[in-house]
C-alpha cells in the first residue's frame, strides 16, 4: 500500500512536483536514522531526506517539537502532514506489503518480538555505550555509566548469536526488517567497546546483509 | 486468524483436550503480563495461564531459559511449541484481525509508534520507579536511581496528555492495543511516585478503559 502510493507519487512527480513524497527527518550520526536509510535503499523507495543535527539542538526547536513532542528522530511525514515517529514503527510502515515483512501472522509477530527486543534489551546498552565512547569521548564522569552497559550489551549479543546459529536471519531463513533494525547498532558495536570477533554467527550475518543489492553503509 | 484458530481449538476442546490452547507464562505482579491478561479478557480469548514467580527466580531456570533465552515474561507458547516473547509483540499477535488493531496501514503504524514509545520512553521510567518503590521498599541505595526516573516519567505522561487532549484514545477515537499497553503502568503510576491528578485527560482515558465490557483490574 505504501509502495503503491509511492509509485503513484513517482508517476505523477513531474506533473505535480515532489510535494507528495514522504519526508524523513534524520541525522546520519544516529543508528536509528540509518535503519530507515538502509531500508529505503534496499526497497528502492523514493523519499526526501531532511537533515537534522541533534548535537546542534535541531530536535528541541519549537517547530520540531510541534511535529514530534518527544523530540526524537527519525520522523516520517506524509504529504498530507501526518507524522510517524519511532524508528521501528517507521520500518514497519515502509516495509508493509514488501518481502521484508512476512504475511504469516506468527512470523510477523516474531519480527515485532525482535524489534521490541532491539529497543529494550539492545539499543539502551550498545547504542548508548557507543554514544558515550564515540561522541562524548568517554569522559571520566560517564565511565561508570559506560561500564554498566557491558553486561546488558553482551547479553543481547549472546541472544542474537544463539538465534543466528539456528537460522540464517533472526526470524528464520528470510531477511526481515528485524535484521535491519538489529544490524544498525550491532555492526558498529565495537565503537561501544564490544568485541564482535567472539561472535561467529553475528559476523556471518553482518556479511550476508552487507552483500545485499542496494546495501548502503552507515555514513 | 488467531481468533479463528482459537475458536477451532475451543470447538474441539471437549474432544481433543485443552492441549491446543495458547499458553501464557506470566506473573501477576508485572504490568507487562497484566497487559496480556487485560487483552485476553477484552477479546474473550481462551488461553491457559501458567503462573511464574519472578522474585522466586522462575524465569532464570534452565527450563525457562530454553523457552526464552532473554529470561523475561510474559511468554506465549503455541500448541506446536513455538514461543513468542515481548509483551507488545504478544498483544499485536493476539489482537491481529480484531477491532483493537486497525486495518489501515498508517493507523496501524501509529499503534506501533505508541508501543515502541511505551517500551523506550515510558516503561523504563514509570514501571522501574514503581518497582523500586513498591517492591523494593525504596531503599537508600536506590534513592538516586528512583529520583532519576522522575523527569523521563513526567515527560512520557505529558506526551500522552497532549495526545489525549486531541483524541479519545491514543491513535484516534477508536481504542487499540496501544491503549492497553500504555494503560498497564500509567494507571498505577502513583505507585512510582507520579502525581496523576494533574493529568485531566489521562484520568478521563483511564475511566473510559475501566468502563469497557470484560475489563479486568490489575491483580
Amino acid at each position: 500500500m505504501v509502495i503503491s502510493s509511492l509509485n503513484s507519487a513517482l508517476a505523477n512527480e513531474e506533473i505535480i512536483g515532489a510535494s507528495l513524497m514522504i519526508k524523513i527527518f534524520g541525522d546520519f550520526k544516529s543508528g536509528n536514522c540509518y535503519k530507515v536509510q538502509l531500508l529505503v535503499s534496499l526497497l528502492a523507495l523514493k523519499t526526501e531526506w531532511i537533515d537534522i543535527d541533534i548535537l546542534k539542538g535541531d530536535t528541541k526547536t519549537e517547530g520540531f517539537l510541534d511535529l514530534n513532542p518527544n523530540g526524537k528522530i527519525p520522523l516520517l511525514q506524509l504529504d498530507d502532514g501526518r507524522v510517524l515517529s519511532e524508528s521501528n514503527a517507521i520500518l514497519l510502515y515502509l516495509a508493509d506489503q514488501s518481502h521484508l515483512l512476512p504475511s504469516d501472522s506468527f512470523q510477523r509477530a516474531k519480527v515485532f518480538q525482535w524489534l521490541f527486543f532491539e529497543q529494550y534489551s539492545h539499543e539502551p546498552y550498545i547504542a548508548v555505550a557507543r554514544f558515550i565512547n564515540k561522541y562524548l569521548g568517554l569522559p571520566d564522569s560517564r565511565l561508570a555509566d559506560y561500564e554498566s552497559k557491558k553486561e546488558g550489551g553482551y547479553k543481547a549479543l549472546d541472544i542474537m548469536e544463539q538465534q543466528l546459529s539456528k537460522t540464517q536471519f533472526l526470524v528464520g531463513d528470510i531477511m526481515t526488517v528485524a535484521d535491519i533494525a538489529l544490524y544498525a547498532y550491532t555492526h558498529v558495536a565495537e565503537d561501544g567497546g564490544f568485541e564482535l570477533n567472539r561472535y561467529r554467527e553475528i559476523n556471518r550475518w553482518i556479511n550476508d546483509i552487507e552483500r545485499l543489492p542496494n546495501y548502503v553503509a552507515m555514513p
